[in-house]
């Protein structure tokens, strides 16, 4: 099994993806809001790229089953229902109804990732439920953190590497690590015993603490919060 | 002073690096060659992309003051006087000498990153010097590893984190760290103890061993053997 992480978020060449499972990582917070809604009852999340974008689907939706949430520059955006904190989005908001989400890096990854054999949806909220599913599974993989504005993302990477550090101490196989998913294995045992330092030191992180969103870095670094697996399919999260 | 790494080996907006020095990095092997030669008394070297471009050069110059170096796939290139092993370039060869050098991804880095403001050459064997000089020089900093054909490498990677740990710990002055040079940082700490397991862990350092130049790893793992801090300017290195 061959364990690939993408340090840089520029889509790859979908020839190199089209026989490999996927596992897309926004801890700070869209792969975070995405597990936590469907962790609580949402139905669906259709993962748009733009505000326009966004509002023109809600249209297209029967009101009330469908909300609107993301943020630009971490902000819940004028007009929508919901903020991109995990918080917001409790089974007494969430359950049953359909989510058109846009964010800044998660969102887009998905679409530069769609030729996936599988996609998959990460976070620390259900890292060993990932895990065992890419174990059994058993393709090749490629972990694509979505990075922060087209940069190296310290706690996307983070997540990448305990999400490798899981697959390959289950053993009984044997796995091929680039120097890039073994680099990112080693940067998750440096935090391994304090997940959250790992967002306090990173660009995005910091940022979010500024504008006001702290709880949001305690709250995405709890561990193994629910078993689901959602599955980004034809434009739809499940 | 800011101070980032690329983690992927595309050449940056040459407007972005205008102002900043730039230190490539190409530890296995030829900033190891580069940095080698220079301290055994090569006159200067020259770069180039193409074994053809090398050849054409070399024919420019008067013979026997000028030697051709490089690889391909590791092993010399037939015509060439000398391979990419930084041992081959002793004083007894190289001395007074000028050296026309094409590698598979160290020359190539070059080429990348000639609009720095100032472009210098970094390996383990002049590190502290390096250090030292871009403490001086108070400029922001692009570190350059030059990748292992267009991937990711930990052992460059290493590297750079030992010169941005060298640098941050001269103190005195307020450093800014992005996600990617703080991640250096933390790996370079993991391997401190035993840089060439750095070596022998990535995916460049286990091909040479299995060509044959095991003990190119152990030689590009030397600390500290010189001070000098060659400079790329208009297409050579001094």
């Amino acid at each position: 099994m061959y364990i690939e992480i993408q340090f840089f978020p520029f889509p790859p060449p979908p020839h190199l993806i089209s026989n490999r499972v996927v596992v897309v990582i926004d801890v700070l917070r869209a792969t975070s809001v995405m597990v936590h809604a469907l962790s609580q009852g949402a139905q669906e999340i259709i993962p748009v790229q733009t505000i326009e974008e966004a509002f023109q689907l809600a249209r297209a939706y029967p009101q009330p089953s469908t909300l609107l949430g993301g943020e630009r520059g971490s902000r819940r955006i004028e007009g929508f229902d919901l903020g991109n904190s995990p918080r917001e989005y409790g089974a007494e908001r969430v359950k049953g109804k359909r989510l058109i989400l846009t964010t800044t890096n998660g969102t887009k990854a998905f679409q530069a990732v769609s030729s996936g054999k599988e996609v998959l949806v990460g976070s620390f909220f259900n890292i060993s439920a990932v895990a065992e599913k890419c174990f059994e599974l058993d393709e090749d993989l490629l972990i694509y953190p979505s990075g922060d504005e087209g940069n190296f993302s310290l706690e996307d990477t983070v997540c990448g590497g305990m999400l490798i550090d899981r697959i390959t101490k289950k053993g009984g196989r044997s796995f091929t690590l680039t120097d890039a998913s073994r680099s990112a294995q080693i940067l998750f045992q440096k935090f391994e015993a304090n997940i959250v330092e790992s967002f306090y030191l990173s660009q995005h992180g910091r940022e979010l603490v500024d504008r006001g969103f702290e709880e949001d870095l305690l709250y995405c670094a709890q561990v193994d919060t629910t078993n689901i697996v959602p599955l980004f399919e034809k434009g739809v999260i499940k």
